[in-house]
Protein backbone atom coordinates (compact mmCIF):
# COMPACT_ATOMS: atom_id res chain seq x y z
CA UNK A 1 0.00 0.00 0.00
CA UNK A 2 1.29 3.24 -1.14
CA UNK A 3 1.41 5.62 2.17
CA UNK A 4 1.13 9.75 1.68
CA UNK A 5 3.29 11.41 4.43
CA UNK A 6 2.98 15.31 4.72
CA UNK A 7 4.76 17.64 6.98
CA UNK A 8 3.51 20.97 8.33
CA UNK A 9 5.58 22.46 5.51
CA UNK A 10 4.03 20.72 3.34
CA UNK A 11 0.69 21.33 4.75
CA UNK A 12 1.53 25.02 4.19
CA UNK A 13 2.66 25.35 1.08
CA UNK A 14 -1.00 23.82 -0.19
CA UNK A 15 -3.36 25.73 -2.25
CA UNK A 16 -5.23 27.51 0.04
CA UNK A 17 -8.95 25.54 -0.91
CA UNK A 18 -7.12 22.24 -1.51
CA UNK A 19 -5.66 23.01 2.40
CA UNK A 20 -9.22 23.75 3.76
CA UNK A 21 -10.67 20.56 2.03
CA UNK A 22 -7.66 18.55 3.30
CA UNK A 23 -7.76 19.46 6.68
CA UNK A 24 -11.56 19.60 7.03
CA UNK A 25 -11.56 16.30 5.90
CA UNK A 26 -9.04 15.07 8.25
CA UNK A 27 -10.34 14.65 11.07
CA UNK A 28 -13.09 11.74 10.88
CA UNK A 29 -16.89 11.99 10.49
CA UNK A 30 -18.40 14.74 12.55
CA UNK A 31 -22.08 15.59 13.61
CA UNK A 32 -23.87 17.38 11.48
CA UNK A 33 -26.43 20.06 12.90
CA UNK A 34 -28.82 22.96 11.71
CA UNK A 35 -28.45 25.95 13.82
CA UNK A 36 -31.90 27.88 13.72
CA UNK A 37 -31.61 31.33 14.86
CA UNK A 38 -34.01 35.08 14.69
CA UNK A 39 -32.84 38.73 15.10
CA UNK A 40 -33.93 41.37 16.64
CA UNK A 41 -36.10 42.11 14.02
CA UNK A 42 -37.93 39.08 13.50
CA UNK A 43 -35.50 37.54 11.06
CA UNK A 44 -34.92 33.71 11.13
CA UNK A 45 -31.71 32.40 10.08
CA UNK A 46 -30.70 28.55 9.62
CA UNK A 47 -26.73 27.56 9.14
CA UNK A 48 -25.41 24.18 8.79
CA UNK A 49 -22.35 23.11 11.40
CA UNK A 50 -20.34 20.67 11.60
CA UNK A 51 -18.89 21.69 14.93
CA UNK A 52 -21.25 20.42 16.98
CA UNK A 53 -19.18 18.51 20.04
CA UNK A 54 -19.95 17.52 23.27
CA UNK A 55 -18.77 18.90 26.34
CA UNK A 56 -20.71 17.56 29.59
CA UNK A 57 -23.96 15.95 30.51
CA UNK A 58 -24.29 17.73 33.90
CA UNK A 59 -24.83 20.42 33.24
CA UNK A 60 -25.61 19.21 29.53
CA UNK A 61 -23.22 21.49 27.64
CA UNK A 62 -22.34 21.68 24.42
CA UNK A 63 -19.94 23.59 22.01
CA UNK A 64 -19.92 25.19 18.72
CA UNK A 65 -16.75 26.89 16.74
CA UNK A 66 -17.49 30.02 14.35
CA UNK A 67 -15.06 31.51 12.15
CA UNK A 68 -13.65 34.39 12.00
CA UNK A 69 -16.16 36.89 9.93
CA UNK A 70 -18.57 34.74 9.91
CA UNK A 71 -20.60 37.01 12.60
CA UNK A 72 -21.79 38.80 9.34
CA UNK A 73 -23.65 35.70 8.60
CA UNK A 74 -26.07 36.26 11.69
CA UNK A 75 -26.08 33.33 13.41
CA UNK A 76 -23.65 34.22 16.28
CA UNK A 77 -24.64 37.88 15.75
CA UNK A 78 -28.16 36.32 16.76
CA UNK A 79 -27.66 33.98 19.33
CA UNK A 80 -25.81 37.02 21.59
CA UNK A 81 -28.73 38.95 20.69
CA UNK A 82 -31.26 36.70 21.63
CA UNK A 83 -29.32 34.29 23.66
CA UNK A 84 -31.44 31.27 22.71
CA UNK A 85 -30.85 29.19 19.51
CA UNK A 86 -31.97 25.84 18.18
CA UNK A 87 -29.76 22.73 16.93
CA UNK A 88 -31.41 20.34 14.43
CA UNK A 89 -30.33 16.98 13.09
CA UNK A 90 -30.31 16.17 9.72
CA UNK A 91 -31.57 13.54 7.63
CA UNK A 92 -31.59 11.99 4.13
CA UNK A 93 -34.70 13.77 3.15
CA UNK A 94 -33.27 16.77 3.93
CA UNK A 95 -29.56 17.24 3.64
CA UNK A 96 -29.61 19.39 0.32
CA UNK A 97 -31.45 22.28 1.84
CA UNK A 98 -29.87 21.67 5.15
CA UNK A 99 -26.08 22.51 2.64
CA UNK A 100 -27.97 24.83 1.14
CA UNK A 101 -28.95 27.48 4.05
CA UNK A 102 -24.82 27.43 3.95
CA UNK A 103 -24.93 30.14 0.88
CA UNK A 104 -24.75 33.87 1.39
CA UNK A 105 -28.34 35.31 0.96
CA UNK A 106 -28.87 38.69 0.69
CA UNK A 107 -29.39 40.39 3.95
CA UNK A 108 -32.78 40.25 5.22
CA UNK A 109 -33.69 36.69 3.69
CA UNK A 110 -34.86 34.11 5.68
CA UNK A 111 -33.06 30.63 4.96
CA UNK A 112 -35.83 28.88 5.59
CA UNK A 113 -37.51 31.01 2.75
CA UNK A 114 -34.69 30.25 0.74
CA UNK A 115 -34.53 26.43 1.47
CA UNK A 116 -37.97 25.48 1.93
CA UNK A 117 -37.35 24.31 5.34
CA UNK A 118 -40.28 24.84 7.87
CA UNK A 119 -40.11 27.19 11.17
CA UNK A 120 -41.71 25.61 14.01
CA UNK A 121 -42.02 26.59 17.30
CA UNK A 122 -41.57 24.76 20.85
CA UNK A 123 -42.12 25.79 24.12
CA UNK A 124 -39.82 28.61 25.93
CA UNK A 125 -37.84 28.36 23.19
CA UNK A 126 -37.25 31.61 21.07
CA UNK A 127 -35.76 30.64 18.15
CA UNK A 128 -37.00 28.66 15.43
CA UNK A 129 -36.86 25.12 15.22
CA UNK A 130 -36.89 23.10 11.86
CA UNK A 131 -40.08 21.20 11.34
CA UNK A 132 -38.70 18.49 9.19
CA UNK A 133 -35.70 17.34 11.99
CA UNK A 134 -36.56 14.74 13.57
CA UNK A 135 -34.18 15.51 16.76
CA UNK A 136 -34.59 18.99 17.90
CA UNK A 137 -32.30 20.93 20.68
CA UNK A 138 -33.52 24.08 22.29
CA UNK A 139 -30.23 25.84 23.77
CA UNK A 140 -29.23 28.63 25.95
CA UNK A 141 -25.79 30.06 25.25
CA UNK A 142 -23.75 30.47 28.36
CA UNK A 143 -20.24 31.57 27.72
CA UNK A 144 -18.32 33.36 24.57
CA UNK A 145 -14.42 32.18 24.41
CA UNK A 146 -12.21 33.56 21.64
CA UNK A 147 -9.29 31.61 20.51
CA UNK A 148 -6.35 34.29 19.65
CA UNK A 149 -4.46 31.24 18.08
CA UNK A 150 -6.81 31.89 14.72
CA UNK A 151 -9.73 33.88 15.83
CA UNK A 152 -12.13 31.73 15.79
CA UNK A 153 -15.02 31.67 18.69
CA UNK A 154 -16.06 28.65 20.62
CA UNK A 155 -19.80 29.35 22.08
CA UNK A 156 -20.61 27.32 25.21
CA UNK A 157 -24.17 26.35 25.10
CA UNK A 158 -26.26 24.14 27.25
CA UNK A 159 -29.05 22.02 26.49
CA UNK A 160 -32.79 23.54 27.54
CA UNK A 161 -34.88 21.15 25.56
CA UNK A 162 -35.13 18.26 23.55
CA UNK A 163 -37.55 16.60 21.53
CA UNK A 164 -37.44 13.26 19.41
CA UNK A 165 -39.30 10.80 17.78
CA UNK A 166 -40.16 8.43 21.41
CA UNK A 167 -38.87 4.69 19.96
CA UNK A 168 -35.70 6.23 19.15
CA UNK A 169 -34.88 6.50 22.88
CA UNK A 170 -33.90 3.13 23.92
CA UNK A 171 -33.76 2.06 27.77
CA UNK A 172 -30.99 3.30 28.99
CA UNK A 173 -30.95 6.44 27.58
CA UNK A 174 -28.88 5.75 24.33
CA UNK A 175 -30.45 8.07 21.67
CA UNK A 176 -30.01 6.09 18.29
CA UNK A 177 -29.38 8.54 15.70
CA UNK A 178 -29.39 5.59 13.40
CA UNK A 179 -32.99 5.23 13.59
CA UNK A 180 -33.83 8.47 13.21
CA UNK A 181 -31.93 8.66 9.99
CA UNK A 182 -29.04 11.55 11.82
CA UNK A 183 -26.66 12.07 9.18
CA UNK A 184 -22.85 12.72 9.45
CA UNK A 185 -20.83 14.26 7.50
CA UNK A 186 -16.88 14.68 6.31
CA UNK A 187 -14.63 17.77 5.25
CA UNK A 188 -17.05 20.42 4.04
CA UNK A 189 -19.42 19.08 1.51
CA UNK A 190 -19.73 15.00 1.79
CA UNK A 191 -22.77 13.60 2.96
CA UNK A 192 -22.79 9.90 4.56
CA UNK A 193 -25.65 7.62 6.10
CA UNK A 194 -24.56 4.86 8.65
CA UNK A 195 -24.63 1.46 9.74
CA UNK A 196 -23.77 0.19 13.45
CA UNK A 197 -21.32 -2.80 14.02
CA UNK A 198 -22.00 -2.55 17.57
CA UNK A 199 -22.47 -0.80 21.02
CA UNK A 200 -19.45 -2.00 23.56
CA UNK A 201 -19.96 -2.78 27.07
CA UNK A 202 -18.14 -0.83 29.20
CA UNK A 203 -14.24 -1.52 29.14
CA UNK A 204 -12.59 -3.07 31.48
CA UNK A 205 -9.14 -4.34 32.43
CA UNK A 206 -8.96 -8.71 31.81
CA UNK A 207 -11.80 -9.38 29.64
CA UNK A 208 -12.93 -7.80 26.06
CA UNK A 209 -15.71 -5.52 25.43
CA UNK A 210 -18.90 -7.58 24.01
CA UNK A 211 -21.23 -6.15 21.83
CA UNK A 212 -24.42 -5.70 23.28
CA UNK A 213 -28.24 -4.78 21.89
CA UNK A 214 -30.60 -2.12 23.89
CA UNK A 215 -34.08 -1.41 23.01
CA UNK B 1 -45.47 9.45 15.53
CA UNK B 2 -44.70 10.04 19.36
CA UNK B 3 -42.45 12.33 19.71
CA UNK B 4 -40.89 12.90 23.31
CA UNK B 5 -40.18 16.09 25.07
CA UNK B 6 -37.57 16.71 27.85
CA UNK B 7 -37.22 19.99 29.44
CA UNK B 8 -34.00 20.74 31.31
CA UNK B 9 -35.81 19.89 34.75
CA UNK B 10 -36.50 16.60 32.86
CA UNK B 11 -32.87 16.32 31.98
CA UNK B 12 -31.43 16.67 35.08
CA UNK B 13 -33.84 14.60 36.96
CA UNK B 14 -32.49 12.07 34.79
CA UNK B 15 -29.93 8.98 37.02
CA UNK B 16 -26.69 10.07 36.33
CA UNK B 17 -25.80 7.39 33.83
CA UNK B 18 -29.16 7.24 32.19
CA UNK B 19 -27.90 11.17 31.84
CA UNK B 20 -24.79 10.71 30.48
CA UNK B 21 -25.75 8.25 27.96
CA UNK B 22 -28.44 10.68 26.77
CA UNK B 23 -26.39 13.77 26.05
CA UNK B 24 -23.49 11.76 25.18
CA UNK B 25 -25.82 10.65 21.97
CA UNK B 26 -27.70 12.99 21.69
CA UNK B 27 -25.64 15.63 19.84
CA UNK B 28 -24.95 13.79 16.52
CA UNK B 29 -22.32 11.61 15.40
CA UNK B 30 -18.95 12.29 16.46
CA UNK B 31 -15.11 11.68 15.32
CA UNK B 32 -13.36 8.29 16.60
CA UNK B 33 -9.66 8.78 17.20
CA UNK B 34 -7.16 7.02 19.37
CA UNK B 35 -4.72 9.52 21.06
CA UNK B 36 -1.13 8.28 21.90
CA UNK B 37 1.18 9.44 24.27
CA UNK B 38 4.29 8.68 26.16
CA UNK B 39 5.49 9.54 29.92
CA UNK B 40 8.71 11.01 30.60
CA UNK B 41 9.87 7.95 31.88
CA UNK B 42 9.08 6.44 28.94
CA UNK B 43 5.48 4.73 29.63
CA UNK B 44 3.03 4.77 26.22
CA UNK B 45 -0.42 5.55 26.34
CA UNK B 46 -3.02 5.11 24.33
CA UNK B 47 -6.86 6.32 24.77
CA UNK B 48 -9.88 6.77 22.27
CA UNK B 49 -11.37 10.10 22.03
CA UNK B 50 -15.08 10.94 20.75
CA UNK B 51 -14.53 14.87 20.97
CA UNK B 52 -11.55 15.63 18.28
CA UNK B 53 -13.45 19.02 16.31
CA UNK B 54 -11.80 21.22 13.93
CA UNK B 55 -10.45 24.74 14.20
CA UNK B 56 -8.96 26.09 11.41
CA UNK B 57 -6.60 25.20 8.52
CA UNK B 58 -4.12 27.73 8.41
CA UNK B 59 -2.47 26.98 11.11
CA UNK B 60 -4.32 23.43 10.65
CA UNK B 61 -5.70 23.28 14.34
CA UNK B 62 -8.06 20.96 16.31
CA UNK B 63 -9.49 20.75 19.54
CA UNK B 64 -9.94 18.05 21.84
CA UNK B 65 -11.87 17.63 25.35
CA UNK B 66 -10.64 16.18 28.57
CA UNK B 67 -12.98 15.57 31.42
CA UNK B 68 -12.79 16.44 34.80
CA UNK B 69 -10.32 14.15 36.92
CA UNK B 70 -8.93 12.69 33.74
CA UNK B 71 -5.50 13.80 34.17
CA UNK B 72 -4.85 10.27 36.23
CA UNK B 73 -5.30 8.67 33.16
CA UNK B 74 -2.34 10.21 31.89
CA UNK B 75 -3.23 11.07 28.14
CA UNK B 76 -3.35 14.71 29.56
CA UNK B 77 -0.26 14.72 31.64
CA UNK B 78 1.80 13.47 29.02
CA UNK B 79 0.64 15.52 26.47
CA UNK B 80 1.37 18.67 29.16
CA UNK B 81 4.93 17.03 29.77
CA UNK B 82 5.92 16.34 26.14
CA UNK B 83 4.13 18.63 24.55
CA UNK B 84 3.51 16.16 21.61
CA UNK B 85 1.08 12.87 20.83
CA UNK B 86 -0.37 11.09 17.81
CA UNK B 87 -4.44 10.55 16.59
CA UNK B 88 -5.38 7.96 14.87
CA UNK B 89 -8.11 6.75 12.83
CA UNK B 90 -10.10 3.76 13.77
CA UNK B 91 -11.31 1.27 11.55
CA UNK B 92 -13.41 -2.19 11.63
CA UNK B 93 -10.64 -4.53 12.10
CA UNK B 94 -9.56 -2.52 15.70
CA UNK B 95 -12.22 -0.82 16.78
CA UNK B 96 -12.90 -3.22 20.02
CA UNK B 97 -9.22 -2.80 20.81
CA UNK B 98 -9.56 0.86 20.61
CA UNK B 99 -12.80 0.44 23.30
CA UNK B 100 -10.68 -1.21 25.43
CA UNK B 101 -8.27 1.18 25.46
CA UNK B 102 -10.39 3.23 27.93
CA UNK B 103 -10.05 0.58 30.68
CA UNK B 104 -8.41 1.82 33.78
CA UNK B 105 -5.02 -0.53 33.73
CA UNK B 106 -2.80 0.08 36.47
CA UNK B 107 -0.45 2.61 36.44
CA UNK B 108 2.89 1.37 34.71
CA UNK B 109 0.51 -0.38 32.08
CA UNK B 110 0.81 0.52 28.72
CA UNK B 111 -2.26 0.64 26.66
CA UNK B 112 -0.63 -1.11 23.67
CA UNK B 113 0.49 -4.27 25.46
CA UNK B 114 -3.20 -4.30 27.43
CA UNK B 115 -4.61 -3.97 23.40
CA UNK B 116 -2.05 -5.39 21.01
CA UNK B 117 -2.10 -2.40 18.73
CA UNK B 118 1.23 -1.77 17.92
CA UNK B 119 3.95 0.93 18.76
CA UNK B 120 4.90 2.75 15.50
CA UNK B 121 7.51 5.59 15.22
CA UNK B 122 7.51 8.99 12.43
CA UNK B 123 9.75 11.20 12.01
CA UNK B 124 9.99 13.95 14.02
CA UNK B 125 7.25 13.05 16.09
CA UNK B 126 7.90 12.00 20.24
CA UNK B 127 4.92 9.80 20.39
CA UNK B 128 3.76 6.44 19.51
CA UNK B 129 1.61 6.40 16.37
CA UNK B 130 -0.58 3.54 16.28
CA UNK B 131 0.41 0.71 13.47
CA UNK B 132 -2.71 -0.87 12.65
CA UNK B 133 -4.40 2.70 12.07
CA UNK B 134 -4.34 3.98 8.59
CA UNK B 135 -5.10 7.43 8.70
CA UNK B 136 -2.54 8.91 11.58
CA UNK B 137 -1.75 12.52 12.60
CA UNK B 138 1.31 14.05 15.00
CA UNK B 139 0.49 16.85 16.38
CA UNK B 140 2.09 19.50 19.21
CA UNK B 141 -0.28 21.19 21.89
CA UNK B 142 -0.80 25.14 21.43
CA UNK B 143 -3.11 26.06 24.44
CA UNK B 144 -4.78 25.06 27.06
CA UNK B 145 -8.32 26.18 28.22
CA UNK B 146 -9.92 25.71 30.97
CA UNK B 147 -13.71 25.40 31.16
CA UNK B 148 -14.74 26.77 34.44
CA UNK B 149 -18.61 25.79 33.34
CA UNK B 150 -17.82 22.22 33.97
CA UNK B 151 -14.50 21.92 34.79
CA UNK B 152 -13.27 20.18 31.36
CA UNK B 153 -10.22 20.99 29.62
CA UNK B 154 -10.05 22.05 26.01
CA UNK B 155 -6.84 21.48 24.83
CA UNK B 156 -5.76 23.49 21.54
CA UNK B 157 -3.39 21.56 18.99
CA UNK B 158 -1.61 21.74 15.70
CA UNK B 159 -0.90 18.97 12.91
CA UNK B 160 2.67 18.95 12.10
CA UNK B 161 2.21 15.37 10.52
CA UNK B 162 0.16 13.40 8.15
CA UNK B 163 0.21 9.83 6.94
CA UNK B 164 -2.40 7.78 5.02
CA UNK B 165 -3.10 5.15 2.40
CA UNK B 166 -2.18 7.41 -1.26
CA UNK B 167 -5.70 6.31 -2.87
CA UNK B 168 -7.52 7.96 0.07
CA UNK B 169 -6.51 11.34 -1.18
CA UNK B 170 -8.55 12.82 -4.36
CA UNK B 171 -7.40 15.76 -6.50
CA UNK B 172 -9.05 18.34 -4.64
CA UNK B 173 -7.21 17.87 -1.33
CA UNK B 174 -10.63 15.66 -0.10
CA UNK B 175 -9.36 12.85 2.49
CA UNK B 176 -12.07 10.03 1.64
CA UNK B 177 -12.33 8.81 5.16
CA UNK B 178 -14.80 5.86 3.61
CA UNK B 179 -12.17 4.51 1.80
CA UNK B 180 -10.27 4.30 4.55
CA UNK B 181 -12.15 2.58 6.71
CA UNK B 182 -12.90 4.78 9.35
CA UNK B 183 -15.73 4.79 12.24
CA UNK B 184 -17.77 7.17 13.42
CA UNK B 185 -19.47 6.87 16.91
CA UNK B 186 -22.50 8.02 18.83
CA UNK B 187 -22.66 8.05 22.47
CA UNK B 188 -20.47 6.05 24.76
CA UNK B 189 -19.98 2.85 23.46
CA UNK B 190 -21.74 2.95 19.80
CA UNK B 191 -19.89 2.04 16.58
CA UNK B 192 -20.66 3.00 13.03
CA UNK B 193 -19.40 2.44 9.55
CA UNK B 194 -20.80 5.05 6.51
CA UNK B 195 -21.70 5.24 3.37
CA UNK B 196 -21.58 8.70 1.64
CA UNK B 197 -24.73 9.97 0.08
CA UNK B 198 -22.83 12.53 -1.86
CA UNK B 199 -20.38 15.40 -1.97
CA UNK B 200 -22.75 18.57 -2.94
CA UNK B 201 -21.12 21.65 -5.16
CA UNK B 202 -20.57 24.52 -2.84
CA UNK B 203 -23.85 26.72 -2.12
CA UNK B 204 -24.52 29.14 -3.92
CA UNK B 205 -28.37 31.32 -3.91
CA UNK B 206 -30.49 30.82 -6.55
CA UNK B 207 -29.36 27.31 -7.65
CA UNK B 208 -29.66 23.78 -6.07
CA UNK B 209 -26.57 22.40 -4.92
CA UNK B 210 -25.57 18.88 -7.25
CA UNK B 211 -23.79 16.05 -6.21
CA UNK B 212 -20.40 15.30 -7.54
CA UNK B 213 -17.38 12.70 -7.99
CA UNK B 214 -13.61 13.49 -7.67
CA UNK B 215 -11.36 10.50 -7.58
Amino acid sequence: MDISIFNKSAIEAFEQLYRATFINSLGGFKSLVIVGTKSLSNITNLAPFSSFFHIGAHPALFGLIFRPGTEERHTLSNIIARQQFTVNHVHASMYVQAHQASARFPAGNSEFTATGLTEAYEAGIDAPFVQESRIRIGAVMREKIDIALNGTTLLLSEIMHVSMPADCLQKDGFVDLEKAGTLTCSGLDSYHQTERLARLTYAKPGSWPQAFDTE
